[in-house]
């Protein structure tokens, strides 16, 4: 469906007005709980993020498989990055998650998130959680979008 | 609502029908996950248990507010200790949170988990997130109950 | 843990602070979704209500037992009375439900919703749908306060 | 996305592996509560199924415009539509919904409801909601799948 998931990091002197301004990238790559999970930003653009996740031994719950505070995690921060992708702050409201397969360690979780709603205050995003093409989880969450 | 939440790691000899089996409660404080983020198991008690996590600068996001998913973690974390209390395995089906009020650095958050119905193969669990005593957000899980 | 859930129809001359006004009442009960379901108002305070509905032969699904949405729907309007029950205007942005137990034909739902929390722009309320004194139903909302 | 929804009731002599069994058809568009609101299953496919409903004023709530209850259960009709399309019972766990935008009287609802996973146990299902080709609802539901 998404074809030119661009390298939000690459060096492109063509931008169109279909990308994400630099400081917006490089604020929303600077978030200490990503850095602190091991959550890369994949891509961004307006509206659309990808996220990913290794699932390491440091992640699992006490069952020994990821912890769901781990798949989500990496959900949430896909939604963050798309719904911020404009340069416009807007905060969570609401979020749901389905949990659908297992994981194993090693893993690669990546999340892809899609902008479905903007309207008045709020906006929509949907996100697919995958590993290896299988989609493992499903996320939807509102922002709630403020403004000066 | 609850005035007997005791520290299950407390020595207890009058242990009663209402304990957590010690090795219940090992298995669960051995969560790596919980580990790596700060999230503490301060009560567990059959279909019961309280978490808590101090909001420190590595669990915030790009905004400078704790990232939804440390709250969310606390709260699963707790959602995940009360539905394993019985030492019957249980893994999450679905889940949704409410984000409801700021948090700061510093702050304390305390996710205490409810058991809210059991019924064959699922059960249900509502999880409330406070910081100072105020609100700041509502979670609600399924677990499907795995027999052997 | 409430037990002065008053008629709101009574003829109430000594009203208080805590009385939702005759106008707000009349407002809510005529709706006429409700009307066409047969879902009645039982009690509305400030941020609380219950409404009931019989689960009638209309009312089931090919199944045999009764819609989800109709257990939806009675929840959802104690979610409704409640959330406009000061008379500012309030509109849903987000809900969910867990379905926890069956229904049977004759029996009689019981939806209470109660206000968990308000801030801002929005307001969460939380709605337990029972049968027999049983619970059946957990749904959650969050609605959008309309200003003049 | 999908141009093959054909009209289930239509006879058709080339069926093949993907057609719905007639009987499936038949008791699905029995459903008494979609009688009873004015739902009307508008195609069925194996996962995959479209209703609709037209806005009456009966359907509306206190605010003049249509119940939230009214836009869930024709989402919800075709989530037990597709999910119950293999004539292999399913019933709903959870389901959750976001209001998008509003709708007026005389406006038809649609909702499409595609397969997203089936694994085990359970089964998810995405539901959106159009009137005039513009998102007004998101739902997503998931199932137990009984067996015998």
């Amino acid at each position: 469906m998404r074809d030119d998931a661009s390298d939000p990091t690459a060096d492109d002197t063509d931008a169109s007005d279909d990308d994400v301004p630099p400081e917006v990238v490089e604020r929303i790559r600077g978030d200490a709980y990503c850095d602190t999970l091991g959550i890369d930003l994949a891509a961004l653009e307006p509206g659309y993020a990808v996220t990913e996740l290794t699932v390491t031994e440091d992640l699992l719950n006490f069952h020994g498989t990821p912890h769901g505070g781990a798949v989500y995690s990496v959900a949430d921060a896909a939604f963050a990055a798309a719904s911020n992708s404009r340069g416009e702050p807007a905060v969570a409201l609401e979020t749901n998650v389905s949990y659908l397969d297992a994981v194993d360690v090693g893993d690669v979780l990546t999340a892809t998130a899609e902008e479905t709603h903007v309207g008045g205050r709020t906006a929509e995003y949907e996100v697919v959680v995958t590993s290896d093409d299988e989609r493992v989880a499903t996320f939807r969450g509102r922002v709630y979008r403020l403004q000066d």
